[in-house]
């Protein structure tokens, strides 16, 4: 079985500092982690990045670059977002701690990503959206300015805490592919409009709950080929599609 | 009472790269911390300080200077240093996680500091010989390496999250200042060679032994005073020191 640690993705979401960079690379390693992608960064793995990067200056230049979010979570069974923010969003919020060993435990199954925004701008509603966890480091509330390689300190360090301290159990089921699930709540939204039960022009919150139920629920494989036929039966009724 | 937290001293050892004072003090602040103490430190406070500090410039410019570990830790009650050196110690080891809870109780009483070494040196045997505790970051056998605002933050976070995870029990005892325990331990030696038990010229490992004794036992205010009408009955027998 692989080492849940290097199933572990740290996605960055435009990065702008270089020396960012660096710190996230040598945060990582020092931890035991390797995979890091890269989403539009808007600076360059350049001197600085590596001088910052110190010895981890093989995580660098083995990460990745995706032109969006969506493809650097393609393949993954969990996306988490790092982020100050809680009120307001649907998602099931963690602390690192009580989302460590379950992300572990799901990362038996394939890749798991923490999202992490821009240093100016942080993540985005449809960045956030893209992702069915969050996950808030406790700060001071005077002053919540995480350092963007401190924070993935702070999470690389509570998953390698998490890989130490037990065996872990193996999952009890398969999780979804995240692209999989993005596309089942595409479809659905879709149906639900289509069955007249859901006003694009006038969505309320529907759509966000409907993710936070799906995301609490933890989407399996198996699930996902129920849902599609409900869907699939949502919008021809009676056409044969049965479970 | 006192918010624990700002009980809590971070001190750094003749520190050499200024974005690591900026660094520390954002993740400092960032968790609610800000005594910060430097001793001999090998760089100014400079503009890459401030940089790097952002909104934490305050813990900075509040920064105290040390000539000495022994003067930063003078009136603390527990001094532990942060290390990735754990052999041949003879001081009782915790990862950040299991040293927070005690610390806090502990920042009760008095100042509590947690000692991070040089950026190239470490910490040299003498000076963690003036701490307590050892605090050992778990990290990856292969690359340890962690960074000084790094190794910080992960202290920082520990701190806090321990602080917010419930009301802290009081102490039951009330802990010695670590200037009297020190004098305890060198009185303690000077007896033992007195009385012949203890020969310096082949010191074998008896006072890291104490030590670890006395760091283990978590020597309370009261005890002192036992301990030096002990040492004062040793040195002069049947002379009416007693209990």
């Amino acid at each position: 079985m692989a080492n849940p640690l290097s199933r572990i993705r740290i996605v960055l979401l435009e990065t702008s500092h270089p020396g960012n960079l660096g710190a996230v690379a040598r945060a990582m390693k020092v931890m035991g982690l390797s995979d890091l992608a890269l989403v539009n960064p808007k600076c360059e793995i350049d001197d600085e990045a590596r001088a910052r990067a110190s010895g981890a200056v093989d995580v660098l230049e083995a990460s990745r670059r995706f032109g969006s979010l969506e493809a650097a979570l393609a393949d993954t069974v969990l996306a988490a977002a790092c982020t100050s923010r809680r009120r307001d969003l649907p998602h099931p919020a963690y602390t690192p701690r009580q989302a460590a060993s379950d992300m572990l435990g799901l990362a038996q199954s394939g890749p798991v990503a923490v999202v992490f925004g821009s240093e100016t701008f942080g993540l985005s509603n449809e960045q956030l959206m893209k992702c069915r966890w969050l996950i808030n480091i406790p700060t001071n509330p005077d002053y919540a300015s995480l350092n963007l390689g401190a924070a993935v300190q702070v999470l690389a360090y509570e998953l390698r805490s998490a890989a130490e301290d037990a065996v872990l159990p193996l999952p009890e089921f398969e999780p979804a592919p995240h692209a999989a699930q993005e596309d089942l709540l595409v479809e659905l939204e879709k149906v639900l409009v289509e069955i007249g039960f859901h006003n694009p022009a006038n969505p309320k919150r529907l759509m966000p709950r409907l993710r936070r139920f799906f995301a609490k629920a933890g989407l399996e494989k198996e699930e996902v080929a129920i849902w599609r036929g409900i869907i699939a039966a949502m919008k021809t009724p009676n056409s044969g599609h049965r479970n």
